[in-house]
């Protein structure tokens, strides 16, 4: 694979010099367009050490207007990033749109160097990989630009460079033993670097393999494909924005209906039948209560368990993430604060989901979530969350069919990562039926110190009571996955509610401990064996 | 001083509910006005354990909309917390305007126990005490709402409670050892509060003493203390902002004009003289120059003994922050590459300072630099900083004189947070004469990829060359300190300028380093004194 980046290929200083000046010119036209432009572009640059990875992001900096650039480089991990998802350091980091991110190695640095060093098998590798697959193509959906530089040098090549830096005295500083020892491991990098650019070539984040011998053939095959690359790209991007726009505005003509309607609207003899069955949400059996004497004693009961519980957990340095959803007037603030009022302030945050601000529109719609992780060994609630993706934005049309249905592939992408990384996720839907949440209506609309949660928007959202109902049950069959699975709540009576949910979670961190202690009495035991 | 708080008062149930309802109006129209302020509010929430501290926190995420209401209360530092100020934890979550955000203990916590355990003596207790004085002056004198609530318990009431709670099995998981070994240092504790309150209320950030005891008594005095407060706030900040906006109206119609042509044109006899006294700026030889072929070798030499001297530094686990300040077409971005080109990628940032974001307009000044303060053992350059207040927005007029006067100290207690947290910080202000900037713009102008660096902006500024000079002159004599002294580089020659800024750092570094190791012996001599 590398063969064609060992041609030592160069550029004349002259023929340069005579490029150079429009291009530069190009780029900066290009950048002030790219500005305008509702999408970032995400630009990596990883390979083989001195080949010309940093000297190609500081050309980037210097030919273009820094102001709307970040630079990215990653050392090792801070305390605040293992303690979340290996990727939370990235998405932190991901450009706005309109501005170009550079990132160097990145996150194929870590699966790279884990994988030349042994410390994963192939297939390990191949995981790795393909997360950062779905990653890029999350971005990519999304509209970001992104484009790959892997810098080469051949053996030699490599090693006469550390040889020639290290005999001047005013250069020599930049060859460190970790350069000689990489240069050890040349092979396997090489064989490692193969695999890594077949699995996460794609048309939608390409790597463009640059031989870095010369300097001004790098800079000139960095400069010219980003280039050409950026002009496609906002050419298709306008493309699928016009249509996106069209598809919208049909929609919001249109006025929506249920596929239940639909099915009894359409005439056909199965028609009816069809809309009759049951949604899973009508499977619930909604009479459910409690009486207040024994809400009360089992409430004190089981928040006393929670306490007890989440202690130990965190304790192991785990988190927990809790997704509250429901119709409006389901009751979730009030079965949020029972809950957390088991744990002390300093553990817990709930982070209600409102509008988002403007740095948080100019970025794919997980960045707010994911900057919203907590550190090890708290408690995130999240009133409302990223399911708004698949039930608001899908039923009152601020998302594309195509957009709501790729969003259940990554939310549990997103999921996957929580759960992976030993976080407990619950997530709640709260339930109620269409005659209480009229009569909870009524009563905020008494209550003058409730009156205020009432709005206009909460009449309208339940005329649409079956679309969302639709779209509950299709998020539900699409995300509730084994790791991360819906919990359906009874909410028509609030106590019924309130217990089910605090011992939910109590239920599901016994079974973690148990699970955990039960793992680590077996390691003991293999490490009494080894050792005996 | 707690006495008055240890009265056992109680407000009767029937008061209470009749009181209630109306107060919870009162509560959430007030937040909705709160909402469209441009101010944010500050509530602290600290005291004795068990005197409803967090109780009276999830009494205002109840009865108020918690969408506007941001909870905070600290656990032990993460790394990334640590290596930073310890203000940088608390600016990080100060509620932006409109919003409100509540701090359980928070910034007073630490300097508390510190004192209560010994670890510091009193004196030590009246500086932390001061650095948090001066932290919510400065966010007060931006507009914040600031209000500190002391929640108290007597002696007896305290033991009282964790008595009774331990007896109830479903509540004994309130009471921590950690509980119960407070109340051993109740005395102590009480004493160190009373200095506390003492140097620590003012009538921008008052405290408010709270008897703990009656639930309801304690509930009535907060919500009631921080509606009036807060309809006093309103009032008074509505005011402020119409008499700035005047002054600002009147700033911009009179064209402004440098104290030196005051002098001139007042005809008084003294004028031409005062007039003609140089400036800090004027004194500067900017006739200093360098040969190419003398920079080439220099260059390379500081270069090399820079990136010898960051490692070391970088090894302590010390970071270094820089400032970049210059008239246009100073060189500032040609002299940043340079220096950096020393670093590791990884090891330093630059920070362009551009318009801010609407999230870092709806926040103190400061609050976009403190976020982008880099980790231990990182060089962060910051391309135009915080002085723009004292510089563009005082020239400009965006600043009022009382805001930009008020800058200086701000400013100085920032970095003074810096320096004594062990950063190495250097402010160059990069300058140039009048007409070498005529030259540059030239320049730049005929070359087509610089003419996008030259705007009309810099033309106007151009014209004010006499207001900026005067700024710069008070920024230097206002803000440089024996801590974080200004370096002027006199960048006529830009080769002259780039090593002085590249030597000033390996300069600094060095003296730092040596000033560190020096200390270290002193504290080994010490140790064998003590230990022989």
């Amino acid at each position: 694979m590398f063969r064609t980046a060992e041609l030592g290929r160069q550029v004349p200083k002259a023929d340069f010099d005579a490029l150079a000046d429009p291009l530069r010119i190009e780029m900066l036209e290009l950048q002030q367009t790219l500005r305008q432009c509702p999408f970032p572009v995400v630009l990596v640059f990883a390979g083989v050490d001195g080949a010309g990875k940093g000297e190609s992001m500081n050309l980037l900096n210097e030919w273009m207007d820094p102001r709307w650039i970040a630079n990215h480089a990653y050392g090792p991990s801070s305390d605040e990033e293992r303690e979340r998802p290996e990727f939370w350091r990235y998405w932190r980091d991901l450009p706005a749109n309109g501005q170009i991110g550079l990132f160097l190695s990145s996150w194929y640095s870590a699966p790279m160097l884990d994988h030349v060093h042994g410390r994963i098998d192939d297939a390990g590798f191949e995981a790795r990989l393909g997360r950062i697959a779905a990653f890029e193509k999350c971005l990519a959906d999304d509209g970001a630009m992104i484009l790959k530089f892997w810098m080469h040098l051949g053996k030699k090549a490599q090693k006469q460079r550390l040889k020639s830096l290290e005999k001047d005295p005013e250069e020599a500083w930049r060859v460190t033993a970790r350069d000689w020892a990489n240069f050890e491991i040349y092979d396997q990098f090489i064989a490692s670097a193969e695999r890594l650019i077949m699995e996460t070539s794609h048309g939608h984040a390409p790597w463009t393999l640059v031989e870095g011998v010369d300097p001004r053939y790098r800079a000139l095959t960095v400069l010219t494909s980003l280039r050409d690359t950026a002009r496609r790209h906002i050419k298709t991007q306008e493309a699928r924005r016009r249509m996106t726009a069209d598809l919208k505005k049909a929609a919001h003509q249109a006025t929506p209906r249920s596929r239940r309607t639909q099915a009894r609207e359409s005439g056909r003899p199965e028609g009816d039948v069809l809309a009759r069955q049951p949604s899973v949400l009508d499977a619930l059996d909604m009479t459910q209560s409690v009486s207040k004497a024994d809400y009360a004693q089992e409430f004190r009961h089981q928040r006393a368990r929670l306490a007890r519980l989440f202690r130990q957990w965190k304790a192991r340095g785990r988190s927990v993430v809790l997704v509250f959803e429901g119709q409006d007037a389901a009751g979730k603030g009030g079965a949020i604060r029972r809950l957390t009022s088991a744990l002390d302030a300093r553990d817990r945050r709930v982070v209600p989901v409102a509008a988002p601000s403007d740095e948080e529109k100019a970025h794919h719609y997980l960045w707010r979530f994911w900057r919203h992780l907590s550190r090890a060994g708290r408690l995130t609630v999240f009133d409302r969350s990223w399911y708004g993706r698949v039930l608001v934005e899908r039923v009152e049309g601020y998302a594309t069919p195509e957009e709501w249905r790729r969003a259940f592939a990554e939310i549990n992408e997103f999921e996957d990562q929580l759960v992976e990384h030993g976080t407990v996720l619950v997530k709640y839907w709260l339930h109620i039926t269409q005659d209480e949440q009229l009569a909870r209506f009524n009563a905020r609309a008494e209550i003058p110190y409730k009156s205020w949660k009432l709005t206009e928007e909460d009449w309208r959202n339940r005329e649409k009571w079956d679309l969302y109902e639709e779209a509950v049950t299709d998020m539900v069959e699409q995300t509730s996955t084994r790791r991360a699975p819906w919990t359906l709540i009874e909410g028509n009576s609030k106590r019924f509610a309130r217990i089910k949910v605090i011992r939910t979670l109590a239920d599901r961190l016994e079974d973690e401990l148990a699970a955990l202690s039960k793992a680590e009495k077996k390691a003991d035991k293999k490490g009494d064996k080894n050792s005996g």
